[in-house]
């Protein structure tokens, strides 16, 4: 990658969002509170599957169609549409990671251009950088269904790239994803992996360029 | 499809055979049960993901990779290899679901053609069917490991088709996946779903040619 990136490009669920106030929606309406991961790694799984076959269906739409799937013939205290829609509206009340504040003004008092690119819609990144008071950081707030295709296929970064008139080679992708660095390695974008709990990074995957334990380790590993 | 396809190609993992003991693999190391359903997806949205990205990598070494990052921080009754072991090794001694024999049995009399397409390795596919008494039904065991991408990709039926002697419009896809239906289906493919448990099917994927309760079913609306 280049050893300055002009323009940090940041995925949105997990990377900045804290998604484990997700268990409890499930709790909420009589379901297992592991469910929550089970249905984040099926839409993912969906998602992806429509990508590798040509596809693309808004992550709303997919999100939905797994929780009718996952939640037939759960005990629930409400009808199946009502804990789906209580689930869904999680998405929109969630907080960022502790580190992110910091880190994100750090990155751009540094100078460096700052966009966020998410498979979901960008109605969800608005509301939580506006929550988290740092949506005036951010150049633009970036989906894939401007694309045509769910990242990690190519075509997602490249919107992106092209979005900021930039080269892929020209920014960094920061993920806690390893599927979201793969794929950004292979669209030519340097990447940083923030990996917050000391997991083992996949072999399978195309290795990140950096690794940072939070977004304030990697404004110091930029600075 | 085809009012009468030639060759039937089933999905393996799921399709033909019970996962369901994959759980007490997890309890015999020390782990939930319900893990066993998490690792699973984050398997298939793994594969996918690279599948989407542009690469491939073999079924049992994003299974391992999936393995080490979900029991890392369980609380393990052995070594985290032997663990991961244990756990892979159930693949290969799990057997068929109770319709399976008949329905291909049946499905073979009729005079067609039947192959297996599987994301996983051949080898689990002959152990399963040997195991079953049904492996002389099969004319070709077939993995995408010889197609250089992952099933929903279309580069995956194609190379069945191909191998098959046959166009894509002539071969009907088995699956109790809709990802695989849906991949399939784009692909050209006649496709059949089956569903044992009477879940709904997801709205974001194309919809079955057919519908089945099981391969005893399915033999009955083709014959």
């Amino acid at each position: 990658m280049s050893a300055s990136p002009s323009v940090v490009v940041f995925d949105v669920n997990e990377t900045l969002s804290d998604m484990s106030p997700m268990a409890q929606r499930f709790t909420d309406v009589g379901a297992p509170a592991h469910l929550a991961k089970l249905w984040f790694a099926s839409l993912l799984r969906d998602g992806f599957a429509l990508t590798a076959a040509g596809g693309a269906r808004p992550f709303a739409e997919v999100g939905v169609d797994g929780l009718h799937t996952l939640l037939r013939g759960v005990d629930l205290d409400r009808d199946l549409d009502a804990a789906v829609d209580h689930v869904m509206g999680g998405f929109s009340r969630l907080a960022v990671h502790p580190d992110v504040p910091d880190g994100i003004r750090t990155l751009r008092a540094s100078g460096r251009r700052l966009v966020t690119l998410t498979n979901g819609s960008t109605s969800v990144s608005e509301a939580l950088l506006t929550g988290a008071g740092i949506r005036d950081q951010f150049e633009a707030l970036l989906s894939v269904e401007d694309a045509g295709a769910w990242k990690p296929s190519r075509v997602a970064y490249e919107y992106a790239a092209r979005t900021c008139g930039t080269d892929p080679a020209g920014m960094l992708l920061v993920a806690v994803h390893p599927w979201d660095v793969d794929g950004a390695a292979r669209a030519g974008l340097g990447t940083a992996w923030i990996d917050r709990a000391g997991t083992p990074y996949p072999r399978s995957f195309t290795p990140p360029s950096l690794r940072a334990t939070g977004l304030t380790d990697l404004a110091e590993q930029l600075s």
